[in-house]
């Protein structure tokens, strides 16, 4: 019971950014920022998406879905449907859940000198 | 007093990964996910950990502890009852403790470039 | 309606600081300090720095705009009104904006060996 | 004033670590775990520290002042008083000031390949 409470319908992150270059074996060392969702409830989560520009007004992605009690990444460079995220331009995204899910977001920059992190969400509701 | 109602009993985080290949000496070098749990109280803490995976149904691992007034850092590499968790696959975790204590979540992967990070845990309650 | 409301308007950090040297093509990868302002909502928002030093008082700098759902990334080296960001000194900093916005902290240190890391924003109200 | 109530007295970590070997010009890139202080308060900030270990009874160190509106960095690898803390073994700390205060946790591990990282407190109250 106690587990199923765990979590946040809204995730916000303001960092985003695609890499232009990347070096290394593909996909694992292709540059990227993803985003880990964690389900652990007994429900499908349906996942939207909605990205922020620098310079334009915001895009709406198609509907995600996480299965109960399931763990998926989703890498940006993999967002498509309206359109790719640009390379190396800023973006934020925000985040919205029919049910409660973790959210982590990393990057992995492998284009020169592997300027690289992880890190944990912050921002939720 | 101020010290003991310190943490929190549940914990849960969505972006582990334990990378495929290591780089170094053997283990402060081997590629890991690990975290370190502080028990800053009187009793010692009881964990359990739950695994989420992306593709099967999560797994219960073995109870851990943590003494009092310690901590202990622990290697997602060497959680192996029931059995170990696959290499280079998404998984989340949920970890549960009878009483307060601090999480963190680190990374190191020498796989390659030292796509490497280290993080402090957001999700709990 | 429930995305207006997300984000705070008081931000701070404690662990600023430019490196001195930096490695690599200008300007991606040159040292810096960086914030990302995600400003999710229907007004521009109006976001003012003060910048705390070790060693002398605390100096405002001039306000900055976040345009109506746009993001927009700053890098602590660019602040050079009314002085710039000495380098190599730490430095801490109060960011507050008129409306609520996101706000991400990120580094990166090419002086070196890559000392790098990509974090997201913690202390905030 | 709403700047004044910014921030925490009593700060937690759990993933403390100091490693052993350090490559590069010293100071700057010995490797370290270090701790910012952001006092942007009108009052002197006295910080204890509470250092937890693995195999042993936890130790306080020799209380710091942090002064108004002023950041300080602290590396652990400078407490030494009552005594040094050991290299290469896991610790985890608690952190009480008597007046609200910004506490940042960064490292920087320089030992090999860089295995960096930074990151921002997460345990506060």
């Amino acid at each position: 019971m106690i587990e199923r409470s765990i979590g946040k319908k809204i995730w916000a992150f303001a960092a985003g950014h695609i890499p232009l270059h990347s070096k290394g074996k593909e996909p694992a060392f292709t540059s990227h920022d993803k985003i880990a969702v964690l389900n652990i409830g007994d429900k499908e989560a349906k996942i939207s998406i909605k990205i922020f520009n620098g310079d334009c007004e915001p895009v709406d992605f198609k509907l995600l879905t996480v299965a109960s009690r399931r763990i998926r990444k989703i890498r940006f460079n993999d967002l498509i449907n309206p359109l790719p995220i640009p390379l190396d331009k800023p973006f934020g995204f925000l985040i919205i859940s029919d049910v409660e899910v973790l959210i982590q977001f990393s990057r992995a920059d492998t284009s020169q000198r592997a300027l690289t992190g992880f890190c944990v969400t912050p921002l939720s509701r």
